[in-house]
């Protein structure tokens, strides 16, 4: 039985990101950036106003105050969109909105509020100003020819309104991974079904398809193989075309367990199967045509705790992502844990934050097969190798799911 | 000018949930449940087994270790998926695999590893049991019904699971708003086309697009109006169907600002228009046919610092959801922050975790039309309204936009 963090290594060896395709800016969210993008022109194009107001020459206005005030000649209004009719000499100013090119021989922008329109057709100004007031130099934010943004960037939307701002309708990006899910066994029904005698629904392939979908990548829902090798070969086979296969159950000891025996069979060269993580031992992963497989347990709970160890990062990977791994906060635990420390434990646990400490609360019922207890977590106290559990009031690793915490009823500014 | 807070309440006093629409399982993820969904069967629905082993009675092998292995006839193979064929007697076992119901005069599960299966078709047990042991209980998880999940639940991967476990495969849910986004000004132009002298891009339009579906509502894209009350008055009778209205643009003091003025000519009952914020100053609100709408500051930085303090959590209530507003963190400030203390300043900054404690570096160049500067941020350094600023080393609030800092290269269990 390998260790949780030398499964990690040994299935990240075999991942590579995807190949790139353009794509449509609308659809680039939470995407990765397949190329590195250099800005055109600078940004902003040219010096402009940062305010509405007046633009002129400081010289004009070195006396300038509220009590008195300067009388200059509006020469002409400059919208933002317009480019200027003419430059100024002293004693003229223009009109401008915010964001117009400054005129040549303007060298100050004052705001509008300090101002007295007249109505013969001049400004009295009621303030001096230096050099460069209100105006936004060509530039400052980027210049041109300048890389923007690199490769391999996360697609946020600062990086859209970069990427528009930039004119840029459409760029490479990796490839979303297309994830073939496949539940197996005799007894279970999908949810359209009514369940016979033994029978439970098909839950995991649902819960892995919102996983799956979370991370960004494509669910393929194959449904359900039966306990068959017949059965399990034909939604294999239907897999043709997806970047990686996750199944769910059939990977225990057990003489109905035949996953692995068929996935070797379909030419898996078989990675390992077992890991020392509790919930989650009976993990499989193989590559099957240079495409990762992963046999994930039946039980939900285990399920879940696999996938966010070892799926997740694979297709964070795939997608082109470097950050790949849920980071882990330190918190205080409100409750003793008592495990048997032969393998990694990751208890499930709602993490909180009061102020700036974070509070972790172990859930009640930890069968594998809890499904409630997945609903009121949002987190996993990880326990490890060796230890038997924590005190209450120790400080513990806790690795979130579930970033909904941060998120609150009311404002706290 | 009113507060921030202010306006908060005052925009949250007119938003109310959407109505709810039956979705379907598999297309839910994210959205909040219009219902409150009871199980129909206990979960698990009969007792089965928690391992792959012998289904047996503790009585039988009372006496059984691996010296002195107690040797049982196997009646029968029951795998999961199956009802039982029948009950046991003394003497009698049968082979089960994890998750079959357990038969009648069973009273405990030995795992498979336990024992050793003989050629006769019997099987030595190498350990005792107490009862109920590796049997899972009917109802242990819910009872038939419970109401297991409540409406205005946020739906994630484990209620997803939850849903699919009871059967349940379509369910009301709220509805997700429908956003309709306009950019203002005869500056802009859009990112397929090539600029003239004076025009920039539209970014806005498509920031707040990635925005708005982050939030998990729909964007409805109108492109750009024209600084003509005509062109806005037709953009504004395509927004139609949708359930919120933003612009951006317009709403500065300038002569050609007069989004305003057509919100009002439309019927909008302009609820306020300038909040004490810096930057999102001219931030124009009311309610046209019973629908918010926004009227957002054409700068790009302005526009996001104001969809995170009023839109969000405008959205998040449309959308059913309680936890509408992002929480602040409290952490260490790695270089001064001066302001003027006119109003609340939001500045934007990289806030990063080390270990347990939050750091959060102030970004150069806080202009509020710097676009590259939302690239680099995560985050809003909040100063209050009356603050100067705050010393290198002081602890502040941050709001975090984008939780991607709990995402890391390298697994730190």
């Amino acid at each position: 039985m390998i260790t949780v963090q030398s499964a990690i290594e040994i299935i990240l060896d075999q991942i590579k990101p995807l190949d790139t395709e353009r794509v449509d800016i609308l659809s680039s969210l939470n995407r990765v950036l397949g190329e590195t993008i250099h800005s055109v022109r600078p940004n902003p194009p040219w010096d402009n106003s940062a305010m509405d107001g007046y633009a002129l020459k400081t010289d004009d206005i070195r006396e300038a105050s509220p009590e008195n005030p300067v009388e200059l000649k509006v020469v002409y209004d400059l919208p933002a969109g317009q480019a200027p009719k003419r430059g100024i000499v002293r004693g003229e100013a223009v009109r401008i909105m915010t964001g117009a090119p400054i005129p040549d021989g303007c060298d100050a922008v004052v705001m509008v509020e300090q101002t007295e329109k007249r109505s013969d057709g001049s400004v009295l100004i009621r303030t001096h100003a230096s050099i460069g007031e209100n105006i936004r130099l060509s530039g400052e934010d980027f210049e041109a020819g300048e890389a923007v943004l690199d490769e391999g960037t996360l697609i946020r939307p600062a990086e859209i309104g970069m990427l528009a701002a930039l004119g840029v309708s459409n760029f490479l990006a990796y490839r979303r991974p297309k994830v073939a899910l496949i539940s197996t066994g005799d007894e279970l029904v999908d949810i359209n079904e009514i369940p016979g005698k033994g029978k439970i629904f098909n839950s995991n392939g649902y819960a892995l398809s919102a996983l799956v979908s979370e991370c960004g990548a494509q669910p393929i829902h194959l449904g359900i193989a039966r306990d068959t090798k017949e059965s399990l070969r034909e939604k294999l086979v239907a897999t043709e075309g997806a970047d990686c296969i996750i199944t769910s159950g059939g990977v225990s000891v057990g003489d109905y367990d035949f996953v692995k025996d068929v996935l070797q069979e379909m030419g898996s060269e078989m990675v390992f199967w077992k890991v020392a993580i509790k919930p989650g031992k009976p993990l499989a992963f193989g590559m099957i045509g240079g495409k990762p497989a992963f046999g994930l347990p039946g039980n939900p709970v285990s399920a879940r705790v696999v996938f966010e160890q070892f799926v997740r990062p694979t297709l964070f990977r795939m997608a082109g992502r470097q950050n790949i791994f849920r980071k882990t906060l330190t918190a205080c635990l409100t409750k003793d844990v008592k495990i048997i420390p032969d393998r990694m434990n990751l208890i499930r646990g709602e993490l909180r934050m009061e102020r700036n400490d974070f509070l972790v609360t172990p859930l009640e019922g930890q069968g594998s097969n809890l499904i409630s207890s997945m609903v009121g977590a949002n987190s996993f106290v990880i326990v490890p190798k060796g230890s038997m559990g924590f005190k209450k009031g120790s400080m513990v690793k806790v690795q979130p799911f579930d970033l909904s915490m941060f998120l609150g009823e009311t404002y706290d500014y």
